[in-house]
């Protein structure tokens, strides 16, 4: 793909004003993308502080008036929502709008675009970062920044639809991300590996430790660092979001969820045989994985990552 | 437990200089509480490379003279040594010699330590802190500060025993340790649940990702700030002290492990079922036990840990 430059847009909509969609909209004025950018939220209080703190120029009275005015409209609604959002577009985009979302499953997201009028250019787009926090005051423009934003192409040949997969990925490469193209498929595999996976097991690690009635929940708090502590970062993810990606990715979820399963049932018998070197050895592929993460610079380098420093 | 002041020891031994065993040392000279430290370990080049960086003063010849010289020892080898060291310590060690450890796990330890002469005074001890990186260079004066230190004293009613308990005591907390005094079986249970188990699932998700080959090792790499990466601390632990983790605290790591499949089975259904409703009440919980631990001063409140600040 070659490295076009991104163009400023004249009118901007992000729809969902969540800790993605507020750090795209700082992203997007620090880069000097957008001449104005309007938002739309389910939630009037969200779209109200949003406002207040300057992560959008103005609040949009309705949703079909604020994709009607727009050029460019990034949808950052949990995934659940993109069908009716779609229709919404469809009836009262622009010709020639741009449409990009940043949703965590993407099969889903292109069946719904394969649906929109041919004048519209919709490419689905998912940036791999975040952090648990959530709401427009979480968001930050750098949050892209050094993290990959994976676009997975609908099946279009038309011209103008390449152009606008080059312009989508000129904005995401101008605010600071690294670009990738994949098969929407793949991709919900890819991330059902190394994101809803290990939601899944922190989410699920939280419920049981909650369930076991001879430990008191003052003494999890209490002895957490020991590792139980790590897990409660992405398990504070919301819970909104996490729902629509099980909803929306079962199937690749299911199949990823197969493998650890039988991977931890070989560790249980291991436990319970007692035998030490298949455990040594399961236990020693850790330490290249992460070298190879940190060395990627996907991570940081610091012990206990960095979160004791003073 | 009254709050008695750490005496000044003339001579310490480490056993084991690994992060654990470095950080003590380091950790009594900032606080003053030793005139000399002696280090051993099995593996030549650590020792030598402790005495190089100052972790410990002298190098002991052998084990038998580390013992015998020695007004306190600190055992912070992993834990399959413990009941070798606790021979040659009742064979070797001065009447009166305090004894303390660093494992985490208690009730092996506790066995062990019962097979000593009653002129040694032996109290088991486990600080819940710690980091992913080995060896004696990882070591820092303040790793026990503001975590807790369990000890599971033996059954012993003699006066010098509390006392000795109470000498232990006051050197955790002189070096910046809260202290906590447990019964070693319940301590075995609530780190299964906050400490081991999360190692477990930790390493088993590594496993299970190395070995979906429709996924390369390189995408596991470039994605993992999606979640994986967290998982990647823990699972860069030491494999073999997590290995006598495994071997020493089997029962309670099995019940544990129970819980979380019987849990994930849970989730499992919900995925398949397509249960909204359920995913999005068990995704609720991980906000108010992340809020708890990092209002208990066991984490950061930074997002991502704080792991992205410039």
């Amino acid at each position: 793909m070659s490295d076009s430059q991104a163009q400023k847009v004249e009118s901007v909509t992000i729809l969902g004003i969540g800790l993605i969609g507020a750090s795209f909209a700082h992203a997007l004025r620090k880069a000097d993308l957008a001449t104005s950018i309007c938002g739309f939220d389910l939630c009037a209080e969200t779209v109200k502080r949003a406002k207040e703190i300057g992560v959008i120029d103005h609040i949009a009275p309705d949703l079909p008036t604020s994709i009607a005015t727009s050029a460019l409209i990034v949808i950052a609604a949990p995934v659940g929502a993109i069908n009716d959002l779609c229709e919404a577009i469809n009836q009262h985009a622009k010709p020639d709008t741009l449409i990009i979302d940043v949703g965590s499953v993407k099969e889903a997201v292109v069946d719904a675009a394969n649906g929109l009028r041919d004048d519209l250019y919709f490419v689905p787009c998912h940036p791999i970062s975040g952090t648990e926090q959530s709401g427009p005051d979480a968001g930050f423009a750098e949050l892209f920044e050094n993290r990959w934003s994976i676009l997975t192409p609908l099946k279009r040949s038309d011209q103008a639809y390449e152009e606008a997969v080059k312009h989508a990925a000129a904005i995401w490469r101008a605010i600071g991300a690294d670009v990738e193209i994949m098969d929407a498929k793949h991709h919900d595999l890819a991330l059902a590996v190394t994101s809803h996976l290990p939601h899944l097991i922190a989410f699920t690690l939280v419920g049981a430790a909650d369930d076991i009635e001879t430990v008191a929940q003052s003494e999890i708090v209490k002895y957490s660092a020991g590792g139980f502590r790590d897990f409660t970062r992405i398990a504070a993810s919301d819970p909104i979001m996490w729902r629509d990606v099980f909803l929306n990715n079962r199937e690749a979820i299911l199949e990823v969820l197969g493998r650890f399963s039988e991977e931890l049932a070989v560790m249980q018998r291991a436990i319970r045989w007692g035998d030490g070197n298949a455990l040594e050895e399961a236990f020693s592929r850790g330490r290249t994985l992460r070298k190879a993460i940190v060395d990627a610079g996907q991570e940081t380098s610091h012990p206990n990552f960095g979160r004791d420093q003073k």
